[in-house]
């Protein structure tokens, strides 16, 4: 019987995540619904919380508390142990699982992380993002006055130090210089080397595309010089839209397995996340 | 209080295990054993099988059989599944777990692969192997008429294909041309581009360094051109050490929480591999 996957959201994510399950074949579509549909009558095994993160943990408590799992890539890195925290409890009560901050980092990068952590045990990691789009960055550029659009772009200088290239559109009669100000003490942008460009049209050099070079050179035992790196070029919303979707899988197997309460992905085995039947993988991919 | 880890078999994984598990701030090392040593008295909450593959099954059927957990690096990739199978019955009679074909390939490249499949279902991997010298090809060489001493080194050309680089010493007065037709008609190397080098001194071109190139663009949802690559260049014995020691780690935690059974690495919550609480394993690498 195919799991029945719901999504609440339809921004990129939503829609990615929308294709993700049609594509999946063990999966059927339980319904779309968007921020402010009632959720009293849903039907699904599981739900893809596309929505802003912010909105996640209201989403997940409703839903958990009628015994249907939750899927979300909540991304405040600091917040993630808390939410896990209060997911979990209710999770556990309504004999539900959550798996959260399911998308590519936090999420699969995590995973990776913690995969090369236990080959090299002692070392450093850097994790560098980009070039590609910080919603972050965008909201805060956004919110400065005289500000009509922004873009903030993260460009990745090595060793887990970024650039911010931020692309503004001004109000009419705006002082650029007063603006840029404003941006550089901003707490989001006063600790990296940040440029403010004045455009046209911030939408013209909108893009979904960003990526990820993961380093870590470390030790085994006590041989030095152990390399690692992973790369990757993808489009966000639709590798975080799967990931969403492959967690979700997970989620219901967990489940049926009796192991209630909130996970992020380096608790979940990564069969978990596939398709098919253990030994099938196990004879394809070990 | 500390997991008491065992190992048997010195050879160059055995040497690295010990070092592994010394350096883990979690483990004891609870005694090396030769291969022909006793195991009557052995006294661990896991051993690490540091010897030659065709004799894992053997020494771990032996210690399941006693409750005590099993770590291995299996990688005759066609007998895994059988070999979960094996071990996974006693394991579970036995109360006991074992994690078999816990080194890079088959190990932590395994859950790379599982986990890109999982980001982008639709797609092509590529696993590149080196260039590093291959164990089964080298055994193949020696065991040729007239060749005194052998070295296969494994090349990667790309797209999964491999060359093979074969230094030989030769016994007094073979004749080259005869070893090398007896080595191309051998099944180790007839499917691939293979050379055969004479040298003077094999031992000369020895080094454990190994290293992989993983690629995979596959598709996320509906949308193509995901890219990813994993790449390491590492010291071979070492880290397969190392993934089996963390692995010992998971192994004893998945007997304490009662999940009894034989799991290969993707079957794995790979939190389980480190030391230290899950919420701050979370809290720094998610």
């Amino acid at each position: 019987m195919a799991f029945r996957i719901a999504l609440i959201g339809y921004g990129n994510i939503g829609r990615a995540a929308e294709q993700a399950i049609i594509a999946a074949p063990d999966m059927e579509l339980a319904g779309i619904y968007h921020h402010n549909d009632s959720l009293d009558n849903i039907q699904a095994d599981a739900v893809l919380l596309c929505t802003p993160t912010r909105e996640v943990e209201k989403f997940a408590l409703l839903l958990l508390e009628k015994g249907i799992c939750t899927i979300d890539s909540f991304d405040i890195h600091n917040q993630i142990v808390a939410l896990r925290s209060s997911l979990g409890l209710v999770a556990k009560t309504h004999k539900a699982v959550s798996v959260i901050s399911a998308g590519w980092d936090p999420g699969s990068d995590s995973v990776i992380r913690t995969l090369l952590l236990a080959m090299a045990p002692q070392g450093i990691t850097y994790t560098n993002f980009g070039p590609g789009r910080s919603m972050g960055h965008t909201v805060a550029a956004k919110a400065i006055e005289g500000v009509k659009n922004a873009l903030s772009m993260t460009i990745p200088l090595g060793t887990g130090i970024h650039r911010r290239m931020v692309y503004v559109e001004l109000e009419e009669g705006i002082d650029a210089a007063i603006v840029e100000k404003k941006l550089l003490a901003d707490d989001y942008f006063a600790h990296d080397e940040t440029h403010m460009v004045v455009v046209d049209d911030v939408e013209a050099l909108n893009n979904v595309a960003h990526g990820v070079n993961l380093v870590r050179s470390g030790v085994s035992g006590s041989t030095h010089n152990q390399r690692f790196e992973f790369n990757m070029t993808i489009n966000n919303p639709a590798l975080t839209a799967q990931v969403m979707v492959s967690c979700a899988r997970a989620a219901v197997r967990m489940q049926a397995a009796g192991r209630f309460g909130a996970y992020t992905m380096i608790e979940l085995a990564p069969i978990d996340l596939l398709p098919g039947d253990p030994e099938t993988l196990i004879k394809q991919l070990v």
